[in-house]
């Protein structure tokens, strides 16, 4: 039990349920003097909020963040931050259904074995709405990191099997936010979306795979053996639902790869050693190199789909078949983004207190 | 600081250096009136052992475990394990010349610009011999594991590019000791020892990929939100050096699937609801489902070639050249099996305590 | 930094300024099934809130708990629960004049060279306000334990210098609430009250001791050699704000005894092996012993008085002189029980889950 | 399970048991860079040593630290620094008597009650003799601390009912080791000297009180509101063995003290502010203030007597007598000196190191 909090000195506890009254998250450990506000966070909850475009799903949600505790006259204070999101436009009639035969590809199934008793309206605690809490917390750690020049930034590469191209950093940070699958590659992201509309039109769903780099990183970062920095990362993203894989710079091509093909030399640069290719992905030994962290992870397909599937009525024990009505994404990917980002920075910022990098105070 | 320690409940803290007077674990949590002795870590530290074939290093190492305290005539007590493993054979005199150009690839680079100070002999704390220790506690955990039915092996299902057919379950128990390179596929098998053989005549190295089963895990196990199965469990896996990549099930496949495709439909299977297919690798919302938990690691191609290589040399900040001799497997993943293996197995324990699966007695 | 969660698998995070808009908990490792009200939170605050009698401080707050996860239909779900606390009737005003001048015994001079900024309206993060989310999540702790038959009841046995007598325990279960100094000995209570009338009409404060018993706690609790149950007892007892001194059993009285005193002999109760005196307090090598757990906390006077003190301006670092106004508990020892019960709970549940006595579903 | 564990960041794990080949700790969390050999080491284990004087058991035992890792060419790493114990002039016969007679006031019921399997042979892992990891573990603590100006110093106040006087900090620092008891009042300490031969010669024992001073501390060390420094500084010391009370600055005092008696004022010092008294011990708020941190704890009588007691056979569950034969200090206060010493350094420097004071290296 308690596997709700994530990070050692900057911590967040998420709470919530999806038809509750609210989802949150608590935020302790971020420095005192921070310049705070409500729309560093609502910047970030904007770009995980459903009905954003018309590739997600049409559920319209205001999410405010409402700002309850850590910070005092528009600076944080060292107190843990409380962040609260009403739960609004909230419908479980759909639900009522679904109450007995747990969804295929869902944790309705394991949170019935595991609890014996459980919220089944609207996933409950292991619906993607969980998530507005991490996205939260993860504005608070990227402003902290951008004190540092360090800035965190994620997008779509693959999805329904299409991929993009490698593009230069600049495009990634021009392009992504321009289109609604997140795709630095705009002809791919045209591509992208109309394979999410046929999805849809199919009551099928697609997965991806979402790339985040974290630039601006100084060497040294990363607590070996156990809590590397790529350690961290992994946990920290198959840690999101619908997650199924992680890889960190070259990751699974790696393993058929030569090492001197896989090898970073090393070279210096303004005066520092520095590898000078990036197969290892910014950490060697579990320790950042100072190159940019590269980190993907592979998104698999919304398992809410509207084609008939298999599963059991766990009420009378017998098998039944379900169809599965409601509101979703026809894919994950594009609205994981800003989550992924979350949670990277989060562990950067854990680590770099780890590592004695950030103080008590921001100020001073 | 302090990322020696892994696990809540059942927890283990490695230490030793490649080149120091030993390494060693203790191992914290383990439940009193287990049946242990050497021979039962022995056996798994037999199997990580450098020397073992013609595949690997021929830095010839006994690796004798020696318990110093926890087990009292022949059954732990609830008290914390101490085993420790003296280092021999131990040849420091080739490590004199990459004292000060960091090994590409290697953690070096990385050590010396976070600690500023570092024990440079066979990469100090960074050497792969640190996981002698978590062979040593694994050992320990499949022990425990034994107890509740639960069998933890891994498989070598890609090297160089190889890969190996998929075979059955008891193909893996009984074929995968029998050939150097832990492959099940023993057709497979042959072909990657060559390969393992052409690398190391190349002065140079191939990676692979590792499979790990769980069978017979209880459905239930694993502490959502953040502190889920799956993401203990990557977090396991790529704490290990050389790991580059962690996925559950169908993994970076399930990117390219669609929803009606990965989601396992569930039936009724001795009168309990189970998946039928899976894709989910036996998690769900990350908590086990019943079925076998199937995780796949990229291991990298070994960073310690003799071929040249780009450096620098810290000490005259400027660039140079390198050429690795002593003594290093051509390839990693026939000897990371045990070392997975046993980071999917303290996870496992450390997570079925956290859910009241074990208690503080293993007798009565 | 983050230093506001408690406990390792029964974890509890508390959140909140006195003058902010709320004060909360997050509850986290709560097993599933478990019946839950606000009732049964609301007794527990309705014992801690200000106003409740003539000798604690006249801010008058509804307290009133919302639960905003973790519940549904009345039962726990093995989710966390969050619980808010609004700050109503709320005046800062008399705060502003105490803004630069830290107030002796108070903790505003240590946050300010701590953090470098803070909250000064009330006391911010270090208000006793902080303390209703212990109590709200002790009230949780205690229907727990109740399940385990398991019972924490504290009563005040000094204050002021005035001792109560010692009573047996059915007194302290029948007599404590009947007073406003929760106080047992109905004679002492009387005295007490008086004195603390007579602090008040002299611009003073006066501070006491409370005993808190554990009554049923099964023998085997307490993960020794750090986590001792005492170790925990006494972390969770002196975070209270004011306490400054904790002790077990005989605790400072075993200093002056003899060993042939202080042990005790141990007898066969019910057919059970049981310590047959109690000077240990119901723990021995950390471990309970199935005796009542019997703890003690040393409450120092109220640091808010009007009496003039001397303090410095730290806007222009000079010293100064202040008179405390504003609305003060002359006595905390009374309002301190309810919170000091929540903290030993709170232990016990996480110790117990800690040694698998507890599962993840309280039902089935 | 798992309580073996001290510290966040920096986090040391004992582990050993009286009569078994060793004793040991691990230390993880160590900067790098710190000049570090076995005589810092030796320099406190001989304090803390068995057979130091006439008034301890006269088990002599050389306890010589070997240092296994995180220390290369004599300074450290930043890797886990590992130190061995070796358990010598070891007699297990005395206690097969005791196999089944659980000694009063001994850890010995609950061990066999929690893990219904234990090492009977001198007390097992809740011996004493535990501690000689956590004084080993101190000495690296403490010689960080004097790279910081801070010093931790404790002496004996109370012995056997024989109070010595209040003493200047020089006088503690000069006689504390010159006589055997560890009291700084020459005068008490001969007194107390003369009490323990009297106890021993009466087959009894007796208990006292220790003080621990830490000078040099900054402000602004410790986290509210769980973390206070005070609240792990109760944990450190009430994990020790014998300790049944742990109070700061005024302590149990306070309990009687007025408001105004009790608040110590603030001036300023040196240009800054600072409490002009120290009835708080140096902490306000859970936070350091800057003066020095005072610390008592009450240690009980040597349950160890030879006088007769009443127990139980365990075997045949019946009452019986038992008299204690073998090799015990008559009284612990003055061989508890170091251990408490130890606790206080460890929780300093862990706190340090949460609030980002002491970074990754120590050079540099």
């Amino acid at each position: 039990m308690s596997g709700n909090t994530f990070g050692e000195l900057f911590r967040i506890t998420t709470w919530g349920e999806s038809h509750g009254p609210a989802v949150g998250v608590v935020i302790d450990g971020c420095p005192a003097g921070l310049l705070l506000d409500g729309s560093d966070i609502q910047k970030e909850l904007d770009r995980r909020r459903p009905g954003q475009s018309d590739i997600t799903t049409p559920r319209k949600e205001e999410d405010r963040a409402e700002i309850l505790s850590g910070v005092f006259s528009g600076k944080t204070t060292g107190a843990p931050i409380s962040i609260m999101v009403k739960n609004k436009n909230v419908d479980s009639s759909k639900y009522e259904a679904l109450r007995n035969t747990p969804r295929p590809g869902h944790a309705d199934l394991t949170y019935e074995l595991k609890y014996g008793y459980r919220d089944w309206r609207g996933g409950g605690r292991s619906s993607a709405r969980e998530t507005a809490g991490r996205v939260a917390a993860g504005a608070v750690a990227k402003k902290i990191l951008s004190h540092f020049g360090i800035e965190v930034i994620g997008h779509v590469v693959e999805l329904g099997g299409i991929r993009a191209k490698a593009v230069e950093i600049e495009n990634i940070r021009g392009n992504t936010e321009k289109n609604p699958v997140r795709c630095a590659d705009q002809y791919a992201a045209v591509e992208m979306e109309a394979m999410i509309h046929a999805a849809r039109s199919e009551s099928d769903s697609v997965g991806g795979i979402v790339e985040i780099f974290s630039i601006g990183v100084p060497a040294g970062i990363g607590e070996p053996v156990f809590d590397k920095l790529s350690a961290e990362i992994a946990k920290g993203l198959m840690s999101i639902g619908a997650v199924k894989g992680v890889e960190i710079g070259a990751g699974f091509r790696s393993a058929i790869m030569k090492g001197s093909q896989n090898n970073d030399p090393i070279i210096i640069c303004d005066g520092k050693p520095l590898p000078v290719t990036n197969n290892a992905g910014g950490i060697l030994g579990g320790i950042s190199s100072g190159q940019p962290i590269v980190c993907r992870i592979a998104v698999k397909p919304t398992p809410s789909i509207s084609k008939e599937q298999g599963t059991v009525d766990l009420y009378e024990m017998k098998e039944t078949k379900i169809k599965i009505t409601g509101r979703h994404d026809p894919s994950i990917p594009p609205r994981i983004v800003p989550v992924a980002e979350s949670m990277v920075a989060l562990v950067l910022v854990d680590q770099m207190m780890r590592g004695g990098f950030i103080k008590t105070s921001i100020i001073g």
